[in-house]
């Protein structure tokens, strides 16, 4: 054992990085775990986590106003930004304090600063130039948004990362980019007081999900208030005399924003790390080229997470991370399936959603048979609220399977992890049609769908 | 056919009598339907509907207190009890009409009066005096609370009837009775800012639930402001010199209260319907005792709903009401299935359960395996909300089958509700293990719990 000085070396100390630290240690293996930025990773310091808190906050000046109907007098509330993300920020510090802890009681040695691959079994710490030898080394530095591409002006800009830190609310906010996290923001900031335009150069938002979820989230964000330029790019950014920032567009009139959200993707963390001088074949965007077992094409080093760019979520980069783990220290050999995953997003309203949209699943050659509902949720009878809840099963008309399920609405989220766990058993149209009903729920018109939409 | 004036004759507009209405009418049955009371029945009259629309209105309160924490500064808001009272009037009315709408829609001819059954073949109008020959009758008259035993004043107390349309909101209430309905209601008035006492005669509330969830359940309707007395029984109700009324208990002090709503029970309605005379066979509370087909011991007269005291839950009477008029009337014979069904308890936090208790599993001679999860919910860190979601998987050792899951905690309706469709499917605790978690949710705890309770 005296040739590594450790059995295993993990670079990034996110949700991937550290189950797998913790469950190797668990093993008994000697593992080290490297973080050049706070330990969390994304989805603690600056993403999943405090998004979703920011997505709370964004929620109750509509309970406040939803109120009035059922018989409460509510003055309109205000709202003070540094409360809330000093909140957020004292949370995020406080789960990121037990991350450490779990790292620290597991036996986990951390080094708080950038490490860097020398060769196979070689790892640099940049801080203190230490040479780590390391029988298995990990790569689970995660991505970073990433402005595509470069414009004029783009360090105008901020990223996701920062807009967590704003010294106050804006009164104006451009979100450039249509996917998950521009349309988070979008949809939180303007329920926060915020006027918030959505530029994207797509002609729709969320690219890859259901067509019909597409189109009548954006509707809703369009009522909430959101102006949406599609079909459109940001060229340049011009910084004013007073401040404040002006997209030029390729098309219509520029746009003055206090500040610009760039939203238009991430990209795999891999800069500067040395993995292609030390072998490691990595693809077109930066990311790590693995095998199923998270293997890279050097056989002692690995990746797992959004490095990867497989399916860029936390719990996904936790199965890989814990896979590795068992399969390499633990004797315990197992797979991360990638293939069913439900996801949310967090917008008002919610979106959940599981297998595959109407499009993918008539691409893939299934005929299909689609059942939708479309209505009202019960508390808007009262509120007066004009929403909608909808919901599509997409299954397959010869087997009866069903192959996705697409929620927007109230709770979508909580609802369609519970639905995952039948759709990953394989679910038949049959099985939803004969589990009885819970009055009154929403999640009850899953089970209560009986006539295919016609055509 | 000239030999009948109708098909079928229904007794009862609520939920399952309007269903086999209208689905016998659509396979060309002539179809005449009676209600006394207003068109809907318990379920949208004077249950769930109105119920969960009170529930609704009785969180905002707790919504304003938690939006403090998020930013948000909100003036402590008045409650005004007419508003809320007449807007669920309101859509009370606006669903019955609904109901009507659709009968009249199916063409079934539908009689607003007392309808009581003569013979097997004939049911007699009250108003009118008018008979009605009837191939078939379907009696679906629900139930109605009952106060057991009666004691002396019990008329000084009110039903889960007349709670809805109280003239003003009541200081104080002693709500008897520690089923869901009392509790429900319980936790819905203390919210509204009433002093609320629940007296019990038995030693826990919610018989029959999971005992985790009662404990938990009792500590934090306990700790939301309702004060228990359990293993004791009210003898008599006093009216008070100022118009209050005194309950006088077997034990310890009597309590003042405005309003007494007593919730002890509900009974098939059955009083008076001729039904014992025309050779019904009835049980010892006065249910119509069905065979699975829901025909009674006279074979022309079937009974669907409350009335029979199977599964007293809306979606089953639905069910057992389109069960009864496809196998009768559509050549399409089917049964309803009552051994797994979901359902909530609307109190705050919520309960969702589907399956058996551990005491129910261990009862039945499975070896068990108990996974559960006590946490804090996310938006609970913020607000600094005193309260924990807790969730538990009761599994069959030997087969790995999930034979009960149990959640306290928002939402809970709503998840238990997709569960069930993998419950019903036979789901193991592996088919919960390899479902994907979505992150951040509550519902992602179901399927990332790994280690069973010791012992």
């Amino acid at each position: 054992m005296a040739e590594f000085d450790v059995d295993l070396f993990v670079i990034g100390a996110g949700s991937g990085g550290t189950r797998a630290a913790r469950i190797a240690a668990g093993h008994g293996a000697r593992v080290m775990i490297a973080e050049e930025d706070r330990i969390g990773g994304t989805c603690v310091i600056r993403g999943c986590v405090p998004k979703k808190l920011f997505v709370y906050a964004s929620r109750f000046a509509e309970e406040v106003e939803d109120a009035a109907g059922f018989g409460w007098t509510v003055q309109k509330p205000d709202f003070d930004w540094p409360t809330l993300r000093d909140a957020v920020a004292n949370e995020v510090t406080r789960l990121s304090g037990l991350y450490r802890k779990g790292l620290n009681g597991a036996g986990v040695t951390i080094r708080e600063e950038r490490a860097t691959v020398v060769d196979a079994h070689t790892v640099r710490l940049a801080k203190s130039g230490e040479t780590i030898r390391a029988r298995h080394i990990l790569v689970a530095t995660g991505g970073w948004p990433s402005f595509d591409p470069p414009i004029p002006g783009g360090e105008l800009g901020i990223s996701s990362n920062e807009i967590f830190h704003l010294p106050s609310l804006p009164k104006r906010m451009l979100v450039v980019g249509g996917g998950y996290i521009a349309l988070e923001f979008a949809s939180l900031f303007v329920r926060l007081g915020v006027e918030v335009t959505v530029l994207h150069r797509g002609d729709n938002v969320l690219r890859g999900f259901d067509e019909d979820i597409r189109n009548r989230l954006r509707d809703a964000l369009e009522h909430a208030g959101i102006r949406f330029r599609l079909g459109c790019t940001v060229q340049s950014i011009e910084l004013l005399p007073d401040g404040c920032r002006r997209a030029h567009c390729a098309s219509g009139d520029p746009i003055d924003a206090d500040v610009i959200l760039v939203a238009t993707g991430r990209r795999p963390n891999t800069a500067g790390l040395g993995l292609a001088e030390a072998g490691v074949a990595l693809g077109s965007l930066g990311e790590v080229l693995v095998d199923d077992d998270s293997a890279s094409s050097v056989p002692s080093i690995h990746a797992v997470g959004d490095v990867t760019n497989r399916v860029n979520l936390t719990p996904v980069a936790i199965r890989e991370g814990h896979a590795f783990a068992d399969t390499t220290f633990g004797n315990k050999p197992w797979r991360t399936d990638h293939g069913l995953i439900a996801s949310a997003v967090f917008t008002t309203p919610e979106i959940g959603t599981v297998g595959l949209s109407e499009v993918q699943a008539a691409a893939a050659g299934h005929e299909l048979r689609i059942f939708e509902s479309a209505f009202r949720p019960m508390k808007a009878t009262i509120s007066g609220r004009n929403e909608r809840v909808y919901m599509k099963l997409v299954v397959d008309a010869k087997t009866d399977k069903v192959l996705g399920v697409h929620i927007l609405g109230h709770d979508a989220g909580e609802i369609i992890q519970a639905v995952a766990i039948a759709v990953t058993m394989g679910a038949t149209k049959a099985d939803f049609d004969r589990t009885v009903a819970l009055h009154p729920s929403a999640a009850e018109e899953l089970v209560t769908m009986r006539t295919p939409r016609a055509g």
